[in-house]
This record gives C-alpha cells, structure tokens and sequence, in this order.
C-alpha cells in the first residue's frame, strides 16, 4: 500500500492529495509493519562481516608523524571519533586531494583515525596511495552486500522504470543505482558498520572536497563539550523532483511516532510560516551532508532507527532518489534538540560548485586563519538555507 | 637596422634569410650599440625609489609561529634567498591559494620571507589578506615606471599594429601589452628591483599555483652547496608565433659576445641534431618560467646582463611578444655550464593546465610524500620538453 505513494514523477497535488488521505489510514499498518524488524536484524549481522581485500588493509597503520604543536603543548587526548570516507578504488586521487587538505588544515596537530569504506575491495593501490598520506591509522572496510542492495520489498522492475524516467527528465543522479545505494548507505547503514563500533563522533569527508580555515581545536571535543549532535558547513535547497514523496512519509513517521518528535525541535528550519509538521509543507532545506561532524549515537538511537526504518519501508531510496542530505536533515531538524544543531561557520568548505566562506575579514582572513575568497560564499545565494536557519536559530546561528 | 628584423608575424622562411644576412652584418654595429648603455643606468637609478602604497607595506612583517619541525631540530639557518611574487591586487585570492601550497608543503617548517610585487601599488586589504597567511616575513614592492613601459627606442605605432595582427591571429596574450611588461619584467628587470638587492637566490611564485609533495630540505641550500644556478619543475615547448626573430637574435648576441657562451652549455636541450648556435634552429624548448628557484648572482652577471640587453635593444619584447620563459632558458642554456642546471623532479607543481608529478610510486606516493595523480604527468606528454632535456643530460636528468 504504501509503495501506491511512489509513481516517479507525479505531479505534487496529486501526491499531496493522496498522502492526505492515504497517511491517515497507514498510520496503524505502518506501525505493524515496523514490528516485523526480521531485516534489521539480517542486516546486523552481515555488518560484523567486513570482507577486505587483504591483510594490509586490515592493519592499522601508525604513524610517527610531526608531533601535536597546539599551544597548549602536549599530545591532545582523542576523543572516540573517527574521519569517514566512502569511497571508490577510482577516486583515489580525488581522495588523496581531500586527505591532504584535512590533515593540512587540521589533523596533522591531532591525527584522528581515518577509515576509508568502499562498496568493493580496496586495491593494494588505493591503500598505499593512502595509507601514509593521514597522520592517523588508516582502516580499510567494505560496505556489506545488504547495505549496498535493494531489499526484497522494492518492486525492481519498477525501481528500473523510475530510474528511466528520471534520467529521461535530466534529474541528477537520477538514472544511477549505485547513486541510491549511496544514498541509503548513509541514511541508514554506515553507522551500524562494524569498524565505526568503538566511536561516538564521526567526521564525514567527502572526496575532492576542500578546507580552507586552520581548524586549532578539536571539533570533537566541542561536539561532546556543548553536546552537539549535528554539525554542518554549507546549507542547500534539495531538487524538488528526488524526493517528492520523502514529506508526506516523515508526515506519516512523526504520526506514528509522536515520542520521537522533540519538543524544542528544529522544524521552523524546514518548514516555513511557522506551521506543524502536519500541516506544513517541506522547504527543500537541508544540512549538505557531504560535510557533516557528527555523533554516532544519535544515528544509533531507537528514534532515528524508527525513522529511517519507515523512510527504507516506503521504498522512495529506490522509486524516487531520495538523498542522504534531506534525510538526515530532517531527522536532525525533528528528532533532537535544536540547540544541538551547530552550523561549523568557521569551517571554510568546498565541494563542486559551493563554498562556505567565513566572512567577518579582521577575525578569519586578515589573521591568516582562511584563504578562501568570501565573496564567493555560497551563504547569500538563492542557493542555501541561511536565511531559514537563522530564523530558526532565532540570531546569527554562526556561534 | 635591428628593427627590420620584426616585421610582426613573418613567415619563418623570409626570417631567417634576412637574419643569415644581416646577422653577420649587424655584429659590429650592436657591440657598437651596446657599448651605449646610458638607459641601463637610468635604470638602476629608477629601481631604488620603490614606491608603496603606506607604511605598511614597507614595514616587514614578523611571524611567530610554528617552530621548524625537520628532524634536524631548531631553526633551520636560512640562505640568503626569498620568495618573489609579482601580482595584482586584483589576484589577491589566486595568491593565497598560491602561498598556502608553498607554506604546507615547504615554508612552515623554514619561514623564508615573501616579496610581493605589483605593478600598481597594493592595496591595504590585499596586504591584510596575505601578510599573516605567510609565515616568514612579507614585504610589499612595487615594479618602477620604467621597468612597466616600452622603453625610448620602441616605436610604439608599430608595437601596436603587431600587437593588433597577433590578437587577430588568435596568438595566446598576442593583443595584451601587460602581458609583454611582465615578461619584459621578469626577463630583465626583478632581480635588479631594490628590495631583491639582499637575496642569492629567490623562489618564483605565481598566483594560482599548486605544489603537492612535500620539501623537507632546503631547495636554497641545495642550490648553493651543489654550485646550481637554475632550476624548473617543468619544460615545455614555446608557441613559435610569439618568438620568431628571437633564435637570430640569440644568434647574433653569440656572435657579438662568444665569451658568454658557456663551453659546457646545454645547447643540446633547445638545438636539435647536434648543431651548433649558428647553424642551428631553436627547438622551441623551455623552462617554465612561472616556477623557478634560481641564482639571483646569475642574473645579475656581465653575461645575462649583456644577453637581454641585446634581446631587449632589439625590440622583440613588443614587436613579437617573447615569454621571459625561452628568454630565461635560453639564457641558463648557453650562459653557464650545463651542470648548473636542476630539474627539482621531486616537486609536484601544476599551474592551469599543465602539471608535473613526480612518478616513482614507492618514493613519491606510497610514502606519504606526493598527492598529485602520476597517469597526468605532463613530462610524457609532447608538450613537454623532457626528452630533450634527458638527451641533453645524458641520463634521466632527475637528479
């Protein structure tokens, strides 16, 4: 029933009508279906099993690299986080180009952990490529077969005939498979991977990304200090036409799941004119995931689980392309506390055509702090979601 | 007389003709010429007053921050060498850019000094914007007026026709007269700016640069201890409508001053077929230029002194548009012995669409050293000049 929400490319009233009626009746078939969780429990179990290519990406590799200089002196204690990397054997060279400026920019004066996660074995090259390249132990990991699948209630045959028509509308992405097993990946699996068990906080690192800001302290620490859950770099309006069912799904989630909506939540960033989840339609905002710093711990939680569990249900990572992006955004902006947001304005990023740039000049470019050129921040387009985010911070949002 | 050798865009065939002829008749009448040296003097004169915007720019800047990290331990002692970057203001971020590859890769760990150069004065926000992103100390110059203009004896109705026909022949900055000041400029005139006047040796950067290993020595030093005079990263081979009348003048200089022609140059790498000055074509190869660690002392010699004055009396500056590139090559080709030269193989650099990488896989990129992808290598493209400059070497030539 709930796959009838998913056509492609229907036009929005219809879908919006549909849902209407549609979501009120499924509230109590979905909270049947999400008792039969049979497929998370399969799903752990191959995560404990990461397969990888050899014994040399199964070695951590130390480094005895320069030493922490940070004026407080001293090697700096580590918090349990780690950088995350998926990445393909092709990209090695766009990865390498990431590393340099993280480890540039910021972990040569701490060396965090690295894990590099690929959707098949690494090569003997992509690892030796790497492995020296970070000053902290670089692991090698494969994304479990599962987590990299359509499960057994996507219709494929219809999934195939969406991908068509997509890509015949010029959408993004729109005809890939492995786009949407990407997608899904990080919606919903990489937290559960087994390498990632022992941490809290992950720095997510995109390849042929760049910082462009002297990072001196430990975002990690900040996240725990404050007790942040999510933080971000750049915010983006999402293309309407990847996710034309992912609202009414959350309408129909935050429906059966009303203990999961927190109460000082962050709605007022993704839906405007101060309306309810319910009545409110979706901006398009979101956190651009391909930055994010993060803890594992809230993507491990019964409410973000519950969550993705009735998004990964309805189908829309495969009928329509929903993105990691919108999804975690979502879940941020409903399932948490909105202080525990934190928009990383110091963090200069780029990834493809969008920049963040802190701006105040004396504070991060005349210090030497920054390099990257602030007029082409992305904040002021028509592009990002600042203005949205400020109004639901309610100030700047940029501490 | 000299004159007659420009005629803008001449075929190559009547060139040299008229070159083979009035070549051996004009010998006498340039010694002649160039015992007048009267303009050089007002030169010199002219580079003592280096006008800058405030006191600012004058001032040095003084850093402190990271120590120098080589396993050495303690300060490196600096050679008495410097960074050059001639840049408009208007490049302000291209040149961050530029300074933050050179600062990670090499100049933290040293703090050799920057010297910026423009052709107007700087403005105050391009000297915040770079002096603390520098951790040596910066200073702020400024090109004198006649360093920056066609010089008496250029017949300026006729520089702008040529300038005209190169434009509409589509030649690469055929129709920009800037384009000719800087590489009259860089041919010519930085080493004798006044605020180079205390350096051995100077590191040339340009704008939107990228370096992708890591120097752990001192490229000064090893310039001085191993007697080198010129070093590159990249040859490559020059667009022959930008330099036709250049080799016959070349020539002639050789005829006028055979004392300044090294007897162990490296001919071989700019003249095919073992041919010798007179008989032989310019194969167009260079060195280039917008990378260089070189001696300012050979530059500042009788022999190169004399060799662009001859270049320059002849007007090819403006009536062709001649690269400071195949001027500074063909000068270190002939001028001294062919030992003095050094291919810094071990530097990754890349300037727009042309890139060095180093290739040896386990010195260059197993070990952490190098980033940049070796398959895009410029040395085995047929743009570069690598095979000439081996054949010339007589081995690989990357030592």
């Amino acid at each position: 029933m709930l796959r009838l929400l998913h056509s492609c490319l229907t036009p929005r009233w219809i879908v919006s009508a549909t849902v209407a009626i549609i979501g009120l009746l499924s509230v109590g078939l979905m909270a049947l279906l999400l008792q039969d969780n049979s497929y998370i429990k399969s799903a752990y179990v191959s995560l404990t099993t990461v397969p990888v290519q050899s014994e040399a990406s199964l070695v951590p590799v130390i480094h005895d690299g320069d030493k922490f200089t940070a004026t407080s002196g001293g090697e700096p204690k580590l918090e349990k986080a780690t950088f995350v990397m998926l990445v393909r054997n092709s990209e090695v060279h766009d990865a390498r180009s990431s590393i340099r400026y993280v480890e540039d920019r910021f972990n040569k004066n701490f060396h965090y952990p690295w894990l590099f996660i690929n959707d098949e074995p690494f090569s003997s090259n992509f690892v030796k490529m790497t492995r020296n390249l970070v000053s902290g132990n670089a692991t090698y990991g494969v994304v479990p077969k599962e987590a990299w699948s359509m499960p057994n209630w996507i219709d494929r045959q219809k999934a195939e005939e969406c991908m068509k028509t997509m890509e015949s509308h010029k959408i993004p992405y729109g005809g890939m498979e492995s786009y949407r097993h990407m997608c899904r990946f990080f919606s919903g699996f990489f937290y559960r991977h087994e390498l990632l068990a022992d941490y809290d906080y992950y720095w997510r690192v995109e390849p042929n990304t760049q910082l462009y800001c002297d990072i001196t302290y430990d975002p990690f620490t900040f996240m725990r200090e404050k007790n942040k859950t999510y933080g971000f770099t750049i915010t983006l309006h999402e293309h309407e036409s990847t996710i034309e069912t992912l609202w009414p799904t959350v309408q129909n989630f935050s429906r059966a799941h009303p203990e999961h909506i927190h109460p000082n939540n962050a709605l007022d960033f993704i839906v405007d004119d101060q309306k309810n989840i319910t009545e409110g339609s979706y901006n398009l905002c979101h956190f651009w995931s391909n930055f994010e710093i993060a803890s594992l711990k809230f993507f491990r939680s019964q409410a973000y689980g519950d969550f993705f569990d009735a998004l990964d249900r309805s189908g829309g990572f495969f009928y329509e392309r929903w993105g990691d992006a919108p999804v975690h955004s979502i879940a941020a902006a409903l399932l948490v506390d909105k202080a525990e947001l934190h928009w990383f304005y110091d963090v200069g990023y780029r990834h493809q055509d969008y920049m963040h740039c802190p701006e105040p000049l004396a504070e991060f470019h005349d210090s030497g702090k920054c390099y990257c050129n602030p007029d082409n921040n992305v904040d002021s387009s028509s592009h990002s979601c600042t203005k949205e985010y400020r109004r639901m911070r309610g100030d700047s949002g940029e501490q």
